[in-house]
């Protein structure tokens, strides 16, 4: 393992986040806050990784340099996050600011903040950022522009990008994570455009079009999306956040004029067909509660697409609803996004494969000798891929029963504990009862806010980095 | 497809069964009941499967053949099993005696009674005895009774067996089934013996000694096995309930005097330690609410042994136990007792196997060139057995999720409705909350619980052959 290659990468992109801490530090100025939380925050990330950054190292860097150094930094940039959030005495531990700065980055959206709306503007507006920071991946932003690290980059954001198999748009790396940005930036500016349009205040239409890009699901309101009421950006939301669930490509295709190519993609088409489903039948399920079926399906396409592209916005209490209906928002919290868009979950396209590998295993008893091959969009999926797929769903469920053990210890309900750490490892944000839509994480143990906050970076980063970093091999020297 | 060879296969286990019944129609007569329920059944499948028994059929059998065979076989022996229930008039409805008969036969040991001692002593014992036949497995029976089919009848244990690989003792099916029954009749009469000297009555001892030998979990006691209070009884219960869950290949080597081969199975080490942990924990845990530590890790032996067997066997209501104890049983019931045994679950196999596949894919991450296979016992295990106990797994899931989907239609919170598809497609009986060990599944729909029958013959056959019969490829003439 290339360890001083790693804590210098390590400590460029903690620059890049304590750049990114301007920002938020304008806001405060703006609305006359202390910048204190934020200076402070840069202070201790200049100290700690300038150095870090300076360091000379030697070459050499494989994939699994890629994987260990992905995994470290996406846990310390929680780290770095926290600290304006600790820094602004606003919350009552350090657990707690780790819990909501990897539920940021992760852009898991969970949150242990009871009272929303008593935090500063600039803290508020800092939460939102990292869900868009963390979105479309911190080394993905670090490749497009930090000059040239002298490694074979594409290692590491094939580590941080969601999608069973990973594809470069453009031969060149730097390249690709530049063009994912632009049309990144380009989207998240339309939303804020749009959402102040339809009448939200400007600062708000940030906060929810940072949230709404990384899929992440903070809001500046206790109500969530639901405390304006209003149908127009109950919509425009709506669309945004289903934009954002699609996998990037798809624009770049559209934008390079391969309007076919880009329409034909069979994880799209799944992707679509499963929130028709949900939106019809939780519309039909929820109907008695609401005066037309109208008012029912907009309340369902909104958590239909909140869930399954695992943002977590909420304009209703899901908590409420029949059984029915939130157990099919449950499955949507399994399936998740589309692979490569900054959504998370298992993600449609292995959904869809592991499918079609089901479908393949019954027909093999039918026709033991056949050799019948599982095709996505026309093309053949390699064994390979299938067989990693596999073992992803496998970790998945793996880490979810472990993850729900370990936080049932506070002694919570199942369902709780279960849906706790099944919202946190696919990065949606609410789960079922206590941590409904209007409640919050505060009342666990720290504990368990630390394995919720490992669970939201494994699934940010589909679990192999994570675990990479746990094990003794890749620690030894070869 | 060879139709009316199923037919005629059909037609001769059903007869099986008719006879079996002979067994509680002399029970009923014993105690003074009324044999009629038992003189209708038999009538009714002598009149229906008599004529299907003695049918001229083709030859050819494919593997194919045997999974649709074993599928239809299997619900439609629920259905005959059903018929004793229905004609006592106990029930309320033929759905309740569906349940209670494909619960019986998969043994699962859930039930739709509210109060067992209620029932007449004939009807019990063949609901007990139903966990019997179905332990080791009806076409197993019949493959070591029935004179030869004419056919290749390992396709049809095959597809019976539990467990990722199927391996005969002997060559010959026939014989490898007769001594599987041996090994079976002499455990459970050992049992027998063994609960009557401990002092619980001969007839309850019949009814327990069948219901642990199939790992099923009906008692004739509204408290299970609770009701008796007593430790040697308990003690008696577990060893033999995990005997039970042991790979009968290991009695089979231990008979032929391979003291080695039958103690160095990795599935066995793996299912002890799993025992052996979540005891100590769940005493730990549970210590609070009892006397002394001892008194706790009965009671927790106990359970684990019941949960992790699929037995569903109490003797404390688990349901009050602190919510970490309650969530470590969930995990057992996921993965259940060993291959080839008569417990349900994933079996202790695959769980290994997959866990060891995760390692392998953390490996080639650091390794990405070398070449490293799974290993179970010291031997390879195949990628293609791989790539289908993964697929089996994600199937699991997938069902307990579409499962859990429809049960939840009937408006029950999350955990009862997700923890009974749990339970029933793991064979194990009972769940959490309303269907805990003192509670029933009377309380929901009918299209609940045929959903929840289905569930127990697809975990009971291992998925694919009932996903066989629901393929339209199967039927297809070729």
């Amino acid at each position: 393992m290339n360890v001083k290659l790693i804590l210098k990468l390590l400590g460029r992109v903690e620059l890049l986040i304590a750049g990114s801490m301007l920002l938020p530090l304008g806001v405060s100025l703006l609305y006359g806050e202390s910048p204190l939380p934020f200076l402070t925050s840069i202070a201790v990330l200049l100290c700690t990784c300038l150095p870090l950054s300076l360091m000379r190292t030697g070459s050499g860097f494989f994939l699994r340099d890629g994987f260990a150094a992905v995994g470290l930094i996406w846990l310390l940039v929680s780290v770095a996050g926290a600290l304006p959030f600790y820094f602004s005495g606003e919350f009552s531990s350090f657990t707690d600011c780790l819990f909501e700065s990897a539920s940021g980055f992760t852009t898991t959206g969970a949150t242990i903040l009871a009272d929303i709306e008593a935090c500063s503007k600039g803290i508020l507006f800092w939460r939102s950022l990292t869900h868009w920071l963390g979105g479309m991946g911190v080394l993905v932003l670090a490749t497009a522009i930090v000059p040239s690290l002298g490694i074979r980059s594409h290692y590491l954001t094939q580590a941080e990008s969601p999608g069973p198999v990973f594809s470069k748009l453009v031969p060149k790396q730097a390249q690709t994570s530049k063009i994912l940005y632009s049309i990144y930036c380009v989207l998240t500016l339309t939303e804020v455009l749009c959402l102040k349009l339809a009448g939200m205040p400007l600062y708000d239409s940030f906060i929810h079009a940072f949230s709404s890009a990384g899929t992440g699901g903070f809001s500046n309101r206790n109500a969530s999306v639901g405390a304006y009421g209003s149908v127009a950006i109950d919509l425009i939301i709506t669309v945004f956040i289903l934009l954002f669930s699609l996998n990037f490509a798809v624009y770049f295709l559209l934008l390079t004029r391969k309007w076919r190519e880009a329409l034909s993609s069979d994880e799209l088409r799944f992707f679509l067909l499963v929130v028709t489903g949900a939106t019809i039948l939780i519309a039909i399920d929820i109907a008695p509660l609401y005066t037309s079926i109208w008012e029912s399906l907009r309340y369902s396409v909104f958590q239909v697409a909140s869930i399954i592209s695992t943002t977590g916005f909420a304009t209703a209490d899901f908590v409420l609803w029949p059984h029915f209906s939130q157990t099919i928002l449950v499955l949507l919290m399994f399936c998740g996004a589309c692979a490569g868009s900054t959504g998370g979950g298992i993600k449609c396209s292995r959904v869809l494969i592991l499918l079609r590998s089901i479908r393949r295993e019954i027909h093999r008893v039918i026709h033991p000798r056949s050799v019948e091959v599982v095709k996505l969009d026309g093309k053949v999926v390699e064994e390979d891929t299938l067989r990693s797929i596999s073992v992803f769903v496998g970790s998945y469920l793996f880490i979810i029963l472990a993850a729900t053990l370990i936080i049932s210890l506070d002694d919570f309900p199942f369902s709780v504990s279960f849906s706790s750490a099944l919202t946190c490892i696919s990065n949606v944000g609410p789960g079922l009862e206590l941590v409904g839509p209007t409640g919050n994480f505060s009342a666990f143990s720290h504990l368990s806010k630390i394995v919720m906050s490992l669970c939201m970076i494994i699934g940010r980063l589909e679990i192999f980095p994570i675990l990479v970093l746990f094990s003794r091999q890749a620690w030894r020297h070869t």
